[in-house]
Order: structure tokens, then C-alpha cells, then sequence
């Protein structure tokens, strides 16, 4: 089990991003970003699942983020099948997957349209236990509660998550300066390790050098509160250091324009070894993270873990497969420091190189209306944020 | 066929970047880039096929880009695997996945090992014979000759597949300076033409808006002869302004830093835009390209050709996408103005936006020595280039 | 007095930058950027002081940029001139100029090498009074002790300067994290007034908006402090946004290559109008700040005081001196939108947008070699940081 | 004079931009560019040509840019002196610096409305002798026809200068494509010299280094006509790669927003040797340059000319100034090859590094527009222009 890893000490690496990955290769739809591709085009899901075990992840997550009921039906679900349906078949393409290998399956949930429209604790609730059910019934192996702005909401899925007596792992959406209404990574973390996760941290909405510092403020915080937790990060494979404190939604390129940003694989041997010494072991990716990207993450710590991935087979460590090009100054390249030192250019010298945040007082505004609770629905939110617009 | 189509003044769209992607998703080596994956990994292969075509591709090259018997030696193949094996492996698929939908198999050729060291016209003939054969056994339905830099070895290929009486494409990895011999592209053109080929153009080495000039070249080159001919394109999907003349291998950033320039949908749409009003008619792309580049293409030229491509079923045509998105200034991001406009930030304060590309006299250098021709082996030619390099 | 008019409310209006200026134009040596050109070439220093009256300074400043007599000696001034005749040139010309319009004259006193030296509270003060004495002789209308890292050796200074009874601005070189021992804004700012400065702020090392930033926490700090003072800030007119806690020394670029980073007339629109709303009153430049930039803070404010300055003579306010143009997309510009949201580029591709600053851990080594006081001359210092470098 | 000191092989050094310089320092208003401060503000315009003396130059050239009768009328000049006057104290003011050092006072004429709105060779010629009435009268050593966009009206002026017996330098703004009508740089330069100048290049509009290829071109020309001349450079101090054949008047950033672009005094080097290495003996600066961009000149050409400039006294060479700093890692920048390979960041990640020049096809529709010559005034002319905007 995770937990059992986790305590003797190894290093459990995580997947990498699929509806990123799956929207570029045709079969998720920017925008709702959900996952009937599981029933749709299994054969797209499990290949992608292969390369990133082949990279070397030790987790199959199940393709189920924004699977929840509430999700499909307001994204305009018009497939024949059910939200269950869909959750299942996930759960069966990560199992085959992983028993190909030495992985293990991890059922996820994520913050729900209900918990913005202002719905009840129990409601909330009650949309997580819907794919908890098909969780328990495919018998996966641990739980992940991921992709959360809110701690609230995420400390509701932790308590439900719960109930089933599997492993559990929190991990929010959140940058060093906290969720959306303000609360500090520090004590979200404190939360989610009192309602019970074992395993905290961050995933997507940020770089991973942003990522791992937010988590290192959790650690902080679990460990001035006295308490114990293991450590999660999965971060974006976007540079981001333009962000306000919601992340890449906020900047211009989101999401059709992201490609200058992406993390070259050298850029991602720094973040392994970062959140290595940060004393996080749980490591891998969200959005953008393709399976290159956690191969350079196996690579970078095969030292510590004693072997390579798989699709190393297909990879000379720090370009060594440049050594028997028949370019001279190309076989020049085949060194560690090369790659380590270059400093990419991005070929477009018309464009800068930090972008400013869409800034209608976003965060902040949207923190106001999500405390303010008197939104009794979507469309009475969306009114107040385009009022909030034209200010 | 490819003629009949071209000849009725149809769009064909070409497929993306077999080894750029194959190699992400681990399943070739840079270095190499040898395709033994048609063997080892077909699923995979196939999987890159179906994208391709689903994203409106109407040609499944087959995958033996540098499998001829020569480069398969010189790389190292210890697999258990004949060359004849990786070419039949390579037509299955693509023949497989053609069938699937409105597709054509070509089979390709490119520049050989045997060239550069100098072999004489008859033995590197002879290695194209050898590839030649199995497209003739799997009955492909066209021929490519493509990815050569010295227009003499693509005129020997294209005098051999013409021996086989299917239409047959070439296309060199050449920008407007011309081939590495300093042929120009309006030159190299006639040749290619005269020789037999009914389709010319290049692919590789350079991005988009370079090739489709190149191109320009080429036509021109073409119509003052008084030939007649049809035009292809398959750029990389990377800016490169700051090449020289032996294109992206020579920058810094080949070809694991490259990520920066990666062009985004947008970009594709300007190329193909850019590519139909000079006349080109079979429009595709090289490294770098993925399924949504194409799809990106196939969007483009939906007006002209009156149909979408099936993976637009996952993708709102200019971001229509996030018209649902529950934060009103993404919504905001749902037209057309919007993308074409953007000017997308690199995320990278720290880099520059254009490299210097490798300097030791290369470009230049390499054309000397390609012409002594003294050079009686691969060891020899290296030598002088080790040699070029220190001065 | 200045004090007179900054209770009355009204805005003073520093002057630029005295060692950049003359640097460039060939009367200062970068390095030393000692003012021995008072003497040696009076013309050059009076027509800068004409410059900056011209473009609205209401304050002449004498040029006695470390012209502290320690200072003088360590440098190598082969002159045959006294410390005391540079410091007395200097006054003749600023209050020469200063009575050709409504200027008064500041003495300036800045820090010392003999503090750096760890020499005694005595030595330090000592050095001080030498050029106070020469201030005094020529009576100019009040004192700067500006430029210095540490708030003690300010507080020194201040002590000092009191003594005259004329009024005293202390002016510091830090930015938001503090002085050179850790001393944050707010806490320096607090120091200074006790020790009797009615005008606190900061001048050179950061630029206009961070030094801004760090004066509001110098206003937090006096206000919580239950104090009173007045504001100033005489920023750098070179954008610094990647400097860490030392500022623009620390940048690569310093001194020969910071052209890139200079601010135009509408960044000095921006930083003026921010400073304004950020309370303070006495805003000026420092190294950069050329006569254009001075006259750019006037013209903002001129709605506020006015009037605009002399200079304005030869300016169309927000481009208005394009609107006769011949050519009519150069006549375009002629209006405020434009340049307000101009991005302008660098003309330099190959040159990244942010730099690294030297890093041999060099402001925490600094810092805390500095507190280790253990070091008894520049030589054993010296040598700490060679050592520290190689490490 | 100007002919013995280069037939003699000697480096001439000429001096740097006036309308920038003194734009910057509140004596001359952007727009229409006259140089009335002259009479108005004499020690200001004197203080300028000392900078530049000291710096090296060996020319000072008459402050009389667009000091014609027709441009200081269109422009509202109302002061109440003649057009004589103002080239009167330029010549005096040029010549009393210039008998400070070793230099030679040359008298300038440049491109002139009436050109322009299409006025008679006769007309145009009249008003270039209104200017060399003051230079003969006040005996200039030689005659610089500058700032040309039309190599006919060049010509004229030539044809002018020449009645004088003076010798004659002629440079046009122009870049590698040629004048305003596509005349190229060759053939221009073939036209000056049958029309008698004997020294030949271009100034402004364009940076040094396309402006030394741009002189490369002439040379080439003239010397393929068997004709003999001698060659002049004066280029921008901004970096120009994304001009389009106007220069860097159709930069959106022009004239406001340039500082980005201002070359560093490394960058002076580079130009320096590369012009000295194309032949080009006459080398000096136009817009932007200040007295510290000729000093580089001087102390990159001192090896070759045996001395360095007076106001080398105050500048160590390649950053030997900071050999004494107090801090260590800023005296490691005291070695040329630090400064030689430094890449200046910019301190904007927000702003790109190229820009789109104005594009409503303006060059092309000026040169259609001027070689249409039916417009019979100014207004007419703009009227043309209006109209070609809004296509």
C-alpha cells in the first residue's frame, strides 16, 4: 500500500496530467474538461495510462477528475451514459494498467459546482460518496482527494473519504498564499490532518517550484502543530511565476497558449530534486506533465531509489544519447552541464516574457462572493462577478 | 490517390511528428531515432496513428523515418529485428489505422548514412531499393521521398521510386538559403521535378512560416522552368527564426530544450492560412506536431474543404470551449480576437528569445567537407569535423 | 525652508542623478565615483544643476557624493586638492544655481568606508563633521545624510547633523527587506526619527516602485509608532525587479551595462503619481535620473502644484510635440493612451528579461560578516569575502 | 582638413546626437526637432560639444539639423530670430569648442520640406544655399549633407555644397534596401560621388551594425563603378533588428520609449572594430549617442591611433574602474571578456524584445506616394497619407 511506501521511507512517484494531455491528442474537451473518455475512447485512456507507468510512476490515478454527478449534468453531458459509468470505467483501465506493472490505483475526487452554488455540507457530501461507491466497489487501492481552492470543501471530502477505512491523500490547489478565502497552506494542512489525511499537499494551478514551497509551508505548519503527515506535490508543467494566488486560470495564455511555459525534462530534475529535499516523497505531475517529464523525475532519483524506469530503455541520461550523432558540435551536447545551464529561448521575440493576470480584482472578488454565501445559485454568482467585472 | 485528390484541387492534410512524439511518450530514442517501435511498441505506434487521423489527417505515413538497413546498423539495432521487419511492421499500421477512416499509406524514404559517407550513387540506391521493396510487398498507395538536405541523394531517391510506377513526393529539410550544397530551393525544386516526382516541397528543420517561404521558392522555381508540379509542407512546429541554414539541429536547444517554442493551435491556423493562399496543397507537419496541430489545420480549412475533422467533436472552434466556464473572465477568452492576438509569454524572465545558433563555421564547414568528397569513411569525415571545431 | 514648504503640503521636487550623469558624460569615474569635478571641471557640474532646475528640482544638492575625506584618501584622489575644497566648490555651485530659480541647497553626507572599517562611533562621526563644517561655512538651507545600508551608521550621521539645528533628511539605500543587519523598513524608519530626522526615506539601489513600496513600510512603522515625519524617496531610474536585498550592485549589469533597464518619461509618470498616493512629498531621483525623467515627475504632478516647470517649454505633454508630424502614423502617437500602455521593446533578442544577481550567498555572507564586527580593517573583510566566494 | 587626415589613413571620429541629447536635457523639443537653442540656450548646446571633444571626436559638427528656412518656418518657430541667426551661433559655438582641441568644425545641411511637397530642383536648392551663406561666412572646414531619405535630393544638395570649393561628405539615412524610392545603397553612393562628394555613408535611422552593412553595400558599389571615396558612418545608439526600411521612425516605441534599446558602451566597441575592419575611416554617432558611446569609440580605435581621448582620464578601460571595490564579486567585473560576453537583461518580463513597426504598408505608400509627385502640397501630401490609413 501507499502508506506502507511511504513509511519505509521510498519514494512513490505519481502520474502526470491527462486532460491536458488527452485534450491535445482529441479526447477531452478544454472547457468542461470531462472524463467520458473512459467510456468513449478506453483504448486513448489506457495508452496514456502505459506511458506514464512505463515513465515510471508507481500510481495510476483513476481518469475520474471532474467525474462528479453535479459536474457532467451542468457541462451538458449529452452521452447515453451515466456518471457511474464513467467512474468505473476508469477504474478498470487504471487496475489493468497498473497490474502490468509495480503500480497501484488511486480513486479521486475533486471540488464540486455544488460546494461554489453554496450547497449544503451534506449535499457536498453526498455528490463524493456517489464515486466513493464505485471506489469501494472496484476495490481501489487508495484515495486522493485533489484539486480543492477551498480547505472547507476539501476537509468535507477527507471526512467522507474516510469512511471507507482506505488511505487518503489531500491535496489542494493552492499557492504559498493560501486557499481562496485565505486561510495559509500551513493551517489548510493542520485541517486536513485532523479530519484524517495521511498524505497532504498541493497539485496543479502552479510551477512546481511554487508547488513544492506551498508544501514546504505545510510541512511547516503540521509540524509546528505537533502533528504527522506525509507529503504530496503534483505540480503544473507550466513555469508560472506571473500567477496571482489563482494560478494559471488566471494568466492570458489559459489554457490554448500555455505552450512557451512548458517544463523542459531538465527543468524537471530540479523539481524532483527540490521537493526530495524538502522532504516530500509523494512526486509527480498535473496538467502538462507528459510522460518525459515523470521519466526525468525517475531518472533524477534513481540514485536514492536504485533503479531506472522502464521507458529509460528509450533515454540516454542527460542527452548521452546525443554521443553518436554525426554532428559533431550535436554530440557536443550529450553532457549534464549543458543541459543543465541552457537557457532555452522561446523563438518568439515579439512576446514577453511575463504576462500579467487577468485583473478585474479577481481574487479577492471572487473570495468576497464565495464568503458573502448569499449566491443561491450559478447564475445569481456569475451576475455578481460580471457586475464585479465592470468596476 | 494522392494525384487524383490534388488534381481535383482537394486540401490534403498530412499527418504530425512521429519521433518527436513517439520519443516523449517513450517509445523511441533521440539520438537514434530509429522507428524498431513499429516492432517493439505497435500499440503505441497505432495510438499516434489514430490521433492523426482523427484529427483529420487524409495520410498515414508509415513509420520508418531513418529505417533503412544502413542507419538501423550504424545505430546500434541489437534487437532481435530485421530492418525488412520494422518496414512490414510500419505498413501494417498505417495500413490498419488508413482503413479506419478516409486515409492513404505513404511510404517513406529519407537521407541515408551511405550518402554522407560517400558511397556511390548505386549503393545508396541500392538502400532505398531494399525499404522500396516492402512498400511495394504492402502495396503502399504513395511513395515519399523526404528529410534530405543535399538535393543530389533525394533526385537518386525519387529516380528509384519512380522505378515503381506509384506517385511519388519529395521533399527536402531545406530553408530558403537552399540545400547544404547551397543549391537553391528554386533549383532543387526542378531537379526533384525532372526526375520524376509530382509533388515537391520540404519538411523538417525549420518552422512554418520559413518552409511554406521556402516553398514559395520552389514554385517559382518551378513555373520559370515551365515544369508543373504539386506543393506539400510539413514544417516543425517550433519557431525557429534564429536558424542558419542547417536548421533547428543547430540551435542550442535541440532537441531537448525546445519546449519554448513549441506553436500553439493559433499559430497553425496562421501556417495553414499562410500555406493554402501560396498555393500548397498538401499541408502536414514534422517534429513537434501533435494530433492538435493537425486538427488546428483541418479547422483552418474547414470553409474551403466543407468538413470538420472528427476530434472537433472535443473542441470548440477559437475557444468556444470555455463559453460555460464558471469564472466570467475565462468565458471572456471564448473568441476568435482573443487568440489571434495574444501574444503568449514564455513564463522564462531569465531567457532569451533567441539563441545563437552553433557556430564552429558549420553550416559552411559541412558543405566544404560534404564536397571534397575525399572523405572516404563515416571516422574520416568526423575527424575533419573534430578538426573544424577547433579552429 | 524645506520643512515650511512640506507642512504647507506642497510636493518638492528632488534632483537626478549626479555620478551616473557625469560618468557618461565623462567627469566621473565609475568605481570610485568620487566628485572631485567640482574643482576640476565646475561648467560640467553647474550645467547639470541647470538641467535638473530646469526640469522643476526645487533641490539643489551639493555634489558631495563621498566626498567624506576617508573616502577621498581610500580612493586614490592624486589631486591637489583638499576634501574641504571639494565640498565648498560644490556648494558655491549648487547655491549658484539654486538662486537662478526657487531651489534651496541640501548637504549631503553619505556612507563612510571608516564604518564599513568598523571604526569606533567617534571616527565615524568625525568624518561626518569634517564636511558639515564646510555646509555650515556655506550655509546651505538643510542636510541629507542619504545612502547608507546600515541604519546605525545613519543614525549617526543624523546625530550629527542635528547639531546644526538646520533641518535633516535621513535617507537610506535599502529596500522592503530591510538594511544591511536585518532591520526591517518600518524599524529604521522609527530609528532615524527618533535620532531627530523630520524627513525619512530611501534613495538609489531599487527602483521607483520599490522604493515607493519600501517607504509606505517606513510610513507604517512611524505612524505605529505613534511618530511623525515627513517622506522622501530619490529612487534609481533603472527597472530592478530581480534584485535581491542589495540592490542594483548586485545585478550583472552594474555599472557599464544597466542601458536596457532605464525608465522612460511615462515609467516617471507612473512612479510619480504612485508616490504621491503613497503620501510622500519629497520626490526626486537618483543614479539614472537624468533631466527628462525630473521634468516627467513635474509635469504629473503639475495638476496638484500648478504649474509646470521651465523645461516644459521644450515638451508636449504626453507626446503633443509629435501632433505636427509628416508623417501621420508617427502623429498618432501624439496622445496619452499611447504611451501609457506602450510595452517597449528591447531590441536585444538574445538578451533575457531578468538577470540572476551574483550569488555567493553574498547579502546573508555580507550581513553577517558585517555582524561579526570581528573584522579590524577593509583588508581582513576583504578577505572574508574572497574566502566566502569560493565556497 | 577632413581629406588629409583620411588620406592619410587616420581615423576620423565624429561626434554624437545632438536633438536626442539636448531633447533629454529640456533644450530641444521632440516634434519639430529645430535647433533654435542655439541662440537661446548657447551654454547648454556649447557644454555638448565639450562632452563630445573630450570624448575624442575630431568633428564638431554645426548645430543646424533642420536648421532650414522652410522646416523652421512649418514648425512655428516663434522666436523672434532668423534662420541665420540660429545657424550663425551654431557655427560659432562649434567653432569656439573645436578650437579647444583638435578638431574641425563641420557645417551641416539635411533633408528639407520643400523636398518633400515636391518643389522644384531650383526651389530646394535655394534654400541649402541660404544655409551655406552662414558657412562660408563663417568659414566652416568642410560641409556634411546628412540625414537624406531621397538620394536625388542628396544629390542637389551636393551639387550645392560643392560650388563652395569645400570639401563634401553626403550621408543618407538609409538602410541595406535603399532610399525612400528603392534606390540601393549602392547605386546611391555611386550618384554622391559622380556629384562630387568625396566622402560617403549613412547616419541615423538605423543601428550601428546595419548601418556599417549598410556602408558595406556602398563601398561595393562605388568601387564596382571604378570610382574612389571615402567612407562615413554616424548610426543610432538603439538596438534596430525589427526596423522595417524607414528605421527606427516607424519603431513604435519612437522617439519616447527607446531607452531600452540604448547600446551599451560594449556594444560602441563592437561597432567601432567592425566599421574599422569594412574600411570605414569616418566614425562617429547620430541619434542617442552620448559623449560615452564616442569615448568607447576612441578607446576601441586608441591601438590603431595611438592615443586615447582626454576624457579617458576619467574611465578605466573594459571596467578597470572597479578594480578597488569595496566588494569583491563587483570587482570580478573588472575584465573585458565579463563585459564583452554580458547579456543586459532588460528588467521588463512584461515587455517584448522586438517590436511590429507601423504597418499600414507605409513605406511602400510613401515611396508610391513621393514618386506619384502629383500632389502639389503638404497638405495634399497628407491628405494621401490619411487616406492610405484607413486602407
Amino acid at each position: 500500500g501507499v502508506l506502507e511506501r511511504l513509511n519505509a521511507g521510498e519514494v512513490v512517484i505519481g502520474d502526470g496530467g491527462f486532460v491536458f494531455a488527452l485534450e491535445k491528442r482529441g479526447y477531452v474537451k478544454a472547457g468542461p474538461w470531462t472524463p467520458e473518455a473512459t467510456v468513449q475512447y478506453p483504448d486513448a485512456v489506457r495508452q496514456l495510462h502505459r506511458e506514464f507507468l512505463r515513465a515510471g510512476s508507481n500510481v495510476m490515478q483513476t481518469f475520474t477528475f471532474y467525474a462528479s454527478d453535479d459536474k457532467l449534468e451542468n457541462r451538458g453531458n449529452n452521452l447515453k451514459v451515466t456518471g457511474a459509468q464513467i467512474n468505473e470505467a476508469a477504474c478498470d483501465l487504471a487496475r489493468e494498467v497498473a497490474n502490468e506493472g509495480d503500480a497501484l490505483v488511486a480513486g479521486g475526487v475533486s471540488q464540486t459546482p455544488s460546494y461554489l452554488s453554496c450547497k449544503s455540507e451534506a449535499d457536498v457530501k453526498a455528490i463524493f460518496r456517489k464515486q466513493l461507491d464505485v471506489f469501494i466497489k472496484k476495490n481501489v487501492d487508495f484515495l486522493i482527494a485533489e484539486y480543492f481552492e477551498h480547505v472547507e470543501e476539501a476537509v468535507w471530502a477527507v471526512e467522507v473519504l474516510k469512511e471507507t477505512g482506505k488511505p487518503v491523500a489531500a491535496s489542494l490547489c493552492i499557492g504559498p498564499k493560501g486557499d481562496m478565502h485565505g486561510v495559509s497552506p500551513g493551517e489548510c494542512a493542520v485541517r486536513l490532518v485532523k479530519a484524517g489525511a495521511q498524505i497532504v499537499g498541493v497539485n496543479c494551478h502552479f510551477d512546481p517550484m511554487t508547488c513544492v514551497e506551498t508544501v514546504k509551508l505545510m510541512k511547516e505548519g503540521v509540524e509546528k502543530a505537533g502533528l504527522k503527515a506525509h507529503y504530496m506535490v503534483q505540480p503544473l508543467a507550466f513555469h508560472t511565476p506571473d500567477c496571482n494566488c489563482q494560478g494559471f486560470i488566471d494568466l492570458p495564455e489559459f489554457p490554448f497558449g500555455l505552450e512557451p511555459r512548458i517544463l523542459t525534462r531538465w527543468d524537471m530534475h530540479k523539481y524532483a530534486r527540490e521537493a526530495y529535499n524538502a522532504g516530500i516523497r509523494f512526486i509527480g505531475g498535473c496538467c502538462g506533465f507528459e510522460a518525459y517529464h515523470i521519466r526525468a523525475i525517475a531518472e533524477e532519483l534513481a540514485p536514492e531509489r536504485g533503479f531506472l524506469p522502464s521507458a529509460s530503455e528509450k533515454h540516454g541520461s542527460w542527452g548521452a544519447g546525443l554521443e553518436m550523432h554525426t554532428k559533431p558540435w550535436v554530440r557536443a551536447r550529450a553532457r549534464r552541464d549543458y543541459w543543465e545551464n541552457l537557457k532555452p529561448a522561446s523563438g518568439r521575440p515579439q512576446c514577453p516574457s511575463m504576462s500579467v493576470p487577468d485583473s478585474w480584482g479577481v481574487t479577492k472578488g471572487h473570495a468576497d462572493l464565495m464568503q458573502q454565501k448569499e449566491a443561491t445559485s450559478k447564475e445569481e454568482l456569475e451576475q455578481l462577478f460580471d457586475k464585479s467585472k465592470t468596476h
